[in-house]
């Protein structure tokens, strides 16, 4: 849908703030606490956080993360999910959410409603609360940015650093053509792999594969090492090539560093009784430059999403 | 100054994410704490809480907050600041805060350097940790979205709810003409006011005046009463009149509502010596529509600022 109208009755500035706020309360429902716990105050008041903090905050933008093909629905969804994702790679569990909206006077009521609808219904299934936002005028726009508070849910924070030499490179489910094939906004964030993977002590480093595996993996390489990738073991989607499954973002799927020592085929079991229909692959490992194996992937050659370019 | 530039090697596209992203943490220096607990990961890392927290989110966007005659040092500081307003509305004390940016590919580089290293400053003085972010392309356009998350200092948090029919209205500072005098970016917000304040247990409810006090004051008053305001009272700012010193908007004063049985000039007594430099007009008293002062303003007359119209 197109969010744009140029019949002011239907769009945002027919109503004005006070009535806008109300309506978006109403079609929050209860994924919306009441004041001060949500909408309604200066500030929402959050309840003392049990253990330690994730914070994380993305985008989706008109022109950018979605278009008219998109529902409203599916652009609240993804935008919600993109930050789940980032929640899941550090093995948190989602809490509360705030929502800055940028919009044009021109904005279509009904297509506030259903992304506002649409984001309740996601915020509900993953129990994440919206508890504030804010709604500002910008001329010829569409931002929504969303800021996501979750907590950590074991003793340990898995992070993207902490990956050694010799560590095998495993990825969740497959990769590539994410835009091509809709998963961009289908996809289910990995928070229960996410969170699984943080327990495991031989999960050394992790993190969510968004710009493609190529371009990210840069961030999980330790010094002095190289992503040696098996072309044969990367999990293609359908369709698509090993450049595809390297460069074109937007698979929101784990990546991680499983340490050198571990009973490999016993941590596959262990995942497949957790998750038996999560795909689940070893794509190769952190090489050195002396035992770098002559038929593996140089990462060099692709370049995942680079953004503002 | 004008945040684009035609000249590609002046723009943040000359640079493109990566570099950005490196030079945006040395930008913010001590501001930003590393990794995890800063920008680099997937989320940031925050320490447990202690008590309960406070969270909001507020905007600058280029041709409605701030323009080519704002410096942006002086914009970043009016993102944060205006967040720190809603915060000091509640009684609390700030913690975190994480970005959003949406630009054009042409912003020049100049002008984001002097935005984060305004933002950093800022945040400095005021012990926020800037710990994550994110900058998304967005055509034509300018809009930075700040989440700042605080904790409550004290046993109570005070909101907008809770004033009753016969308290006291007061209000911080002076009032009106803040766009034409510079206030809405120079002004210091009412942080440690508003901890004192909501210490008081005669503060019976608590908002920042940022849309103009004859709508915001709206949101404060209890049920079967109106504010009932003596011009006469209103603390103007030099050249402002009572209309504009109710509309204008973008004051961010303190109001508060005071409970009727309070020792006002004791009251007033422990301010003063609390905040010998701030201001505190007794402007009015929230009235039922029996006991309506003859002479008192009526706030449907005035309008404060409206956004989407």
């Amino acid at each position: 849908m197109n969010p744009f109208t140029n019949n002011p009755r239907e769009s945002v500035a027919a109503w004005g703030e006070e009535k806008l706020i109300t309506t978006i309360r109403r079609w929050l429902g209860t994924a919306s606490p009441r004041a001060p716990f949500g909408i309604g105050d200066d500030c929402a008041v959050l309840a003392p956080s049990r253990g330690r903090q994730l914070i994380t905050v993305d985008p989706v933008i008109y022109g950018r993360h979605f278009d008219d093909a998109i529902a409203p629905r599916a652009a609240a969804e993804k935008l919600l999910k993109r930050n789940l994702s980032d929640l899941a790679a550090m093995g948190g569990q989602p809490v509360a959410a705030v929502l800055a909206l940028a919009l044009d006077a021109r904005t279509k009521l009904r297509w506030l409603e259903q992304f506002y609808r649409g984001l309740a219904a996601c915020a509900r299934r993953h129990r994440v609360a919206i508890v504030g936002g804010d709604i500002a005028q910008s001329s010829g726009n569409l931002a929504a940015s969303l800021t996501l508070l979750g907590s950590a849910t074991g003793p340990r924070i898995v992070t993207r650093r902490g990956a050694c030499r010799g560590d095998a490179i495993f990825v969740t489910g497959v990769l590539g053509g994410s835009l091509r094939s809709g998963h961009h906004f289908r996809f289910t964030p990995r928070l229960a792999e996410g969170r699984w993977l943080a327990r495991q002590r031989e999960v050394r480093a992790m993190m969510d594969v968004s710009d493609g595996l190529a371009k990210d993996l840069r961030a999980l390489t330790p010094r002095a090492a190289a992503p040696a990738i098996d072309a044969a073991a990367l999990p293609l989607r359908a369709g698509c090539d090993v450049r595809a499954a390297l460069t074109d973002g937007e698979d929101y799927e784990l990546v991680f560093a499983l340490a050198r020592s571990t009973d490999r085929d016993g941590f596959l079991r262990r995942w497949r009784r957790a998750f038996p229909r999560t795909r689940l692959s070893c794509i190769g490992r952190f090489a050195s430059a002396k035992d770098f194996p002559s038929g593996a992937l140089n990462l060099a050659d692709y370049h995942g999403y680079e953004h503002l370019r």
